[in-house]
């Protein structure tokens, strides 16, 4: 398969390439790196992205930016940043697949735990997560030529754990190696309309 | 207590304020009728509301627009509608509730059935308003001086069936007399971080 790997560059985009790319023909995208560059909070770089890339038959995005913080200080601005990057974004990814993707292809999205357990400073994550996981829900039944969609939640890796292990007090982590498979299985299982959630 | 009710002229809203005004002091707000006037989709009014009807025991939002079309046809602008409409106008609502609530005072969100039961054209509403179920759990373990957040989520009105009927089949509905009560349970009750469903 031609696979487009948005945020190939992340700790989880990086794990994902390792696993794809033994059976895969991989296109990288980063904000700032990668075979593309593209980026998820202005749409009309993704379109521009998909347009130069031309058809594929999957796109799996491990990217998407939020604001962490804590509520007493948030501003709308400041949650807007989630909502327009991590979930439109990835909505607009989404959108765009079903003029870019070969028939049967996929898309495979990252939402993460904080969309049902939510964390101090996590507000704005989880709303965009559980906003994710609904769209993906909602986009399956409605998906034409046998396209399939799913999103991927994984808990605190355990390669992040330096730096966002305090906010995540007795949570278990995972390596970025076994979330990377739940991208596999989404890439190459059949199924549509499904959260796989490693935590 | 002393009520702000967005939404006050909607069919949900009027059936909120009939339950309410019985034991309460209900201030309504409309996008063009009510006591004072806002519109979700500008935070900034919201903030000028809050600044001229001071200090409140409950926020009631009965109110938010998404858009509803086939999700072939569908654009990153036209999703945002909902994003920046019913999910981020509600959540900026409740950013402000902390500092225009009176202690213990409480805010009631509304999302909807679609959040966890999509329909076809429904893509946008189900991830607005699972955005706004996941936003209630997660701001409910950081409100300040035993504020609480809610939300209320129903299936269609009974009400709406002439409208709506036809994209909701075989789905029950529910007279908005019946929504009010859970509007209730939220302003009057003890509970925080639920999601009342009324189906």
């Amino acid at each position: 398969m031609k696979i487009l790997l948005i945020g190939a560059n992340g700790t989880v985009g990086q794990a994902v390439k390792a696993n794809l790319a033994a059976r895969h023909t991989i296109v990288s995208v980063g904000r700032n790196s990668g075979d593309y560059q593209a980026d998820l909070a202005q749409p009309a770089s993704l379109e521009a992205l998909m347009e130069r890339v031309g058809k594929v038959d999957a796109i799996v995005s491990a990217a998407g930016n939020v604001h962490f913080g804590p509520l007493s200080q948030m501003t709308a601005e400041q949650f807007n940043i989630g909502l327009q990057d991590k979930l439109l974004g990835q909505v607009q990814l989404a959108l765009l697949a079903q003029r870019y993707l070969n028939d049967g292809g996929s898309v495979t999205l990252t939402s993460g735990i904080l969309s049902t357990e939510p964390i101090r400073y996590g507000a704005n994550a989880t709303a965009v997560n559980a906003g994710i996981e609904g769209f993906v829900a909602a986009a399956a039944i409605e998906l034409p030529r046998g396209l399939r969609i799913n999103a991927v939640s994984a808990t605190v890796l355990t390669e992040s754990l330096p730096t966002y292990g305090p906010y995540f007090a007795g949570f278990e982590s995972v390596p970025a190696a076994r979330v990377a498979m739940a991208y596999q299985r989404s890439v190459e299982g059949g199924q549509t309309g499904q959260v796989y959630r490693v935590q």
